[in-house]
């Protein structure tokens, strides 16, 4: 075994964080359990480049246990958790990963796992996908790409003819993307905002801005604790989506003055700006739940705070416009995963469960896969599904032959 | 004018029921206001095959201000409203319907409309589409279909490339499929549960079968009544939803004997079935939200009952099986149809919107339209969001530069 | 038997509604069935002055089987439906009661309840407590009220040491008043609006004047139904609850041009009045689900319309104000009632479950009791509960022993 | 000045907490804003022995300001917050209090806010109150108190003649017990919950045992976060309200192997004991809501579990019990408390709202006053309403005369 890890005394630690994340994440376990006898990975070797949380511990411990050898590194040079990486170093895999890595040492970790000629290579944002490309991709037969920004550099390969190995699109299953944004994002966010603040949510305004999946979520939870939501948007059908389901829509500079709390949900830019915090109320709170940190334009709301923002904690901070009060939590970055723990296991389960799947899949059938991006098959989709209903303990109906009958008469 | 009604005494209380449903469908009549200066109908003749109801003489009367000529017939035999028929023959429109046609009525009026040399033909079904294929299509240059089994008759037709004119879906809108299963129906079911019965819901354990868009709509809306409400599915991806959705799910012999009150949604058939029958709670009651009344298996209910079923009111029988009391609703037909009076009108006007707009396409365009079935163009589908927006006085955002900018770059 | 009825030939009708209001009122049959046998109102003459529902015929039927001998009369001279009063009669049961009765002829109906010489007397309203008082109670050993204006006139006599005997308030028995104003008058008063109108819900901004039970019905079930609330209060304390419960709270004057419908639940006087018609938007709808027609000020209503209100259908009228449409439903009467059936017969059952419980306590017990209008025992109450439960086929745990000492010690 | 403090280079710490509570505390700085001018409070000496949190720092700055001489001691030797001591030390108040008093040095801090000689005391939890009568309770001319117990122990005194001077028990107000146990505690409680576990919520079956406020509370939102609710109770109208409100009730004993989650909201002891904890699934979670470490069972938890529990994070710990893993959190402490925050500012801010109308009352009538345990006078408990309103920014209808004469007439 090689690798390198910030403290191997931290194995003990991500053991038990390792094992606490897999009870939660018992459809991976009973995936797991049902290959177990056949050892259906025999022989293959891993390359996973992925976020070293608790969660991903329960994919490679799985994947280990179906035979294989596996080397990874972290998809983010600040995102490792090093009891983990301890943990699966002492596991026996070749772990590259520390929190805090340089940006040269991030890639020669990535170099790491390549070198040790994985056989399939599973990737969340697609750098390990990209220098394998840029370098050597031989002996690669396939790989599992988590996230949509991975799945575009992989597609604009394939359009170019210059993709040189089949790639599973993990991100497009139906068992990750009805559940993880609205589920997970919607759940997350408020946590994070209740982590930061220790509001009452119960009473408050809350607008929501954009109704997409996560707005749909923040919007639905908000509601569930008590919070009047407001909701903006740029589209009229979801505009209209929003108001059937209960919710206020209006433009923002309206909903600007009769917020108690923001929360941004967009994926665009300067959705809340300046024309908006001068009409805001006295001690208004400021967060964002999209993916990057341009949704709030906290640049200009630093330009027009008549001081220095006050650091209230380490999740807070407090400016003066115009006499009024304004909080912005997380510095405008994503608040689930800056002031929370981002997605909850559970969700992650579904997602690294089609993970598990695809790799059994590539092992499998990669002879006869064309190079090509793949969608999940339905029928691991399918799986996904029946597993996590058999791990939630739920039973479901099956069709009478006179249904199956009848479905393919009409 | 030309036509056939039942009764023209009844166009005063027609109008009344015009003017309400007008009201109601404000989309409608701002879609005429904003066209009704260049009279953009003028010179077209139009052919509609509809329900002939006080929704529908919203649609008719603003084609007709728009400038259009106008006949029309009924889409059912059995679904005309002679008070709105004897309106719309009073306001100088064709009308070839009254209730209770025989089978040979339905299609002479059916023909009338086609002698009637229609230039755009607006079905709910296909019969209309159908009859005009197999006789003379001549003059006809574009044609919408309201429903989906009329829209896969129609798509048969160009798959042997014998369609004779181009065809708008308007069943495809997303401002349509969106809102009328889950909204509409969603809500109608229970308003024809609650004039069946009157019941209390609150406390009840209610059964939803299926869970698709009008499974959604009706758990959702029981729920908000304060039902308790179990889901059964066959689906697992459809199961782990309605679980995430905070809903009960079980196999429908677990439902069986929990339920108090049990609805279909699946469009399937033997959805409740002898199996379940027996194991039924006393005073169970039975409801169908599909559009067949094949998803109770209600021969094998009458053929189980120990004695004739007691018709408690004319929508409630009673069966006794195995010494319990088990309540059907509508003999097993679409309760929200049968009981109460289907889709609300503002849920017509999201779809007359989409019918009016794609009129006034065709109008425009059908010089240019290729022969097929097109679906219902993104600007109506967005025009027909702004509109809904309109009328309901929500203003929302635009999009400013930068964001434009954004939203390309990325 | 003796009685007076408008057609026996209804009996059978009566019988099957009966029966249908029986299979929803499992409760007062589970009382009866588990008293059968030891026929404790064996002769006691009872004497009831109620609503002549299928509901009320429950009880009655209860009460016979138990052994009583009994005559009724109808409570109010509209209410009697006369297919149960047919029914009653066949069964046995001195009915006088007709649709329809003229006041002298309600008065002549009670004077023959009385004169049937009861031993115990069940009044809704308090006119036969009245007329008993006034008259001749001679031999009337105890009474039941089922109102709070009746509770009132009887304390009135209370404090005068005019009361001749003892009598049970049922109205304020905690398994009536938990649920019969929130979820009864609030499931009730929306199926009423449904009945009336069949708009959609979904998306409406539903205005609920007043948050006491009945507004606090009103606004979940609303807000379960998809639409948008508002509350307006002159409570300070009771317009935080609704906030923190939620829902937006503002002057009814601003409520005014916000609204689609508005649903005065107040118990109180011109709620809705010049000032707010004159803000309305077009369309809206007015509705009241207060016992009195006083909270929508229709008068003023009838005088600012510029031309005579138009009958839509028998529920909806709609007036001209300032070129705008205003809807008012059921002329401003208690629209559960008027449109819908009023209370679901699950809420009459808890209701009547007290009274037939406290018609056995009165029947066992009237030798002990003070001269006074008493609460309902607490031992009542909590059988009801049981019933309740039993009748739901809920089970619930009990204290162990290490409880009821913890509770005690405390 | 005098006190004892841990460390004064935390006042600055302290600030800013203390400006993030003000903020969340409208209420309070709108009583100080609306009395500053006339400095009631000039030449009172209060002695407060309260829970030194951000939260009380803003009820003792507002006194303060309102020209009041403060000395101030801890509520519980564990609870102070040493920044805000050292904040409020700073201020200039007289302050005793350190995280991590012994018992005795507990004590002499209360002795020590004695000795200041207090016109009017504010205590929680009654040892101030207890001591002062046990010692000198001369020159009291009132007091407070915040908690159920301390009133317990006032009326005590009382009953005994024992009592010295007027208390008011902030305890009763409904614009405290209307909000703190339902939207306080249940937000709190799930606050709790994910700050420990991180897990997701939608989809989980969620036992709440108990429906009383804190009951409701958690129940409510649980649903709100997309959970299952299973209600579990002793009481039978209770139950009947959980299931009306739509909730599934059953016996602990069928409750135990379909949880997920647990949460006891009893205030009772042994809620969950070993019968249950042997029936629960694999990795169900155990949290307490209630105030005392007695409704779960840990003690047979510990010892029926096959090993020692291991700790997984400072809040959960694994039980292994017929080898399924039981995740205990908080060691069964009140987990709101515990895991995170308690009560929300907005609901203390509404309960130190009556405080200081209390201490302002007092100020002004204890002359008048009876000697004896008073409820916050009706006219606070409005006022605290009226504060809130206006601090939500929200306006509601005031009656017309109109209204007045009808509400008095009936």
């Amino acid at each position: 075994v090689s690798g390198k890890i910030a403290d191997s005394n931290l194995a003990d630690k991500g053991r038990r964080s390792y094992e606490w994340a897999s009870s939660r994440m018992d459809i991976v376990e009973k995936i797991r359990a049902r290959n177990e006898s056949s050892q259906p990975l025999t022989g293959f070797r891993l390359g996973f480049c992925l976020h070293i949380t608790k969660e991903t511990s329960v994919l490679a411990m799985a994947a280990k246990s179906l035979g294989a050898d596996i080397a990874i590194c972290s998809a983010n040079p600040l995102s490792a958790q090093d009891d983990i990486a301890a943990f699966l170093y002492n596991e026996g895999l070749n772990v590259y990963a520390w929190r805090g890595e340089t940006e040269p040492e991030y890639h020669q970790c990535i170099r790491n796992v390549l070198a040790f000629k994985p056989v399939i290579v599973t990737d969340d944002g697609g750098d390990l996908h990209s220098l394998a490309h840029q370098q050597n991709a031989k002996g690669i037969e396939g790989g599992t790409e988590e996230t949509t920004s991975g799945v575009k550099r992989l597609a604009a390969l394939e359009r170019t003819s210059m993709l040189l190995y089949p790639v599973i699109a993990v991100n497009n299953a139906r068992t990750k993307y009805l559940f993880d944004n609205r589920h997970g994002t919607g759940q997350s966010t408020l946590d994070g905002i209740l982590r930061a603040t220790g509001i009452l949510l119960a009473g408050k305004n809350l607008v929501v801005c954009g109704y997409g999946w996560v707005g749909k979520g923040v919007a639905t939870r908000a509601r569930g604790m008590g919070a009047i939501v407001i909701v903006t948007e740029v589209d009229p059908i979801k505009a209209i989506e929003a108001k059937m389901d209960g919710f206020a829509v209006m433009p923002m500079l309206d909903a600007a003055p009769a917020g108690d709390i923001f929360v941004t949900c967009t994926g665009q830019t300067c959705v809340i700006r300046k024309e908006h915090f001068l009409k805001m109320k006295d001690a208004a709170i400021l967060a964002n739940a999209g993916h990057f940190d341009v949704e709030i334009d906290t640049k200009n709301l630093y330009g027009i705070s008549s001081c220095h923002p006050v650091q209230i904690n380490p999740n807070i901070e407090r400016f003066d416009v115009n006499g009024r009060r304004l909080f912005l939590l997380s510095k405008g970055r994503v608040v689930n995963l800056v002031a929370a723990e981002g997605h909850p296991p559970e969700v992650m389960a579904l997602s690294f469960a089609n993970q598990l799947l695809s790799i059994l899949y590539i092992a499998k059938n990669h002879d006869k896969m064309e190079i090509k991006v793949h969608s999940v098959p339905e029928q691991i989709d399918q799986d996904v599904g029946s597993y996590s209903l058999d791990s939630m303990g739920i039973r479901i109906d099956q069709m009478i032959e006179e249904q199956e009958r009848y479905q393919h008469s009409s």
